[in-house]
């Protein structure tokens, strides 16, 4: 499944590594591709959408 | 030896990580201190300042 969040406060390559690895702990598998200008990160995951918006929440950004 | 940096590019907290780790990557018993707004980096070190400056860089960083 293909979740897309709009994610803000990503500022560098050590933020996309962090939402990266949230998403990871929530499902190992994942497939996550992030835009940093545009503010997107696209994840192919059976984990529920709530879910992984809450890791990338926990991480300290905010999902639109 | 305290040495006073001017580094460039500290977006966020994994910035600051990141130079600190860098820094003791040189000098394990670095003492640093980081204001990211003002771009100041303090190191108490017995490491030489250009030392301490290139792993600064190294990380990716501009020291001004």
């Amino acid at each position: 499944m293909e979740h897309q969040f709009t994610v803000e406060g990503m500022t560098c390559g050590h933020c996309e590594k962090a939402v990266t690895q949230a998403l990871r702990g929530v499902d190992p598998q994942a497939e996550v591709r992030i835009d940093r200008q545009a503010q997107q990160v696209q994840v192919r995951s059976s984990a529920a959408r709530e879910a992984l918006a809450a890791a990338i929440r926990e991480e300290g950004y905010r999902v639109a």
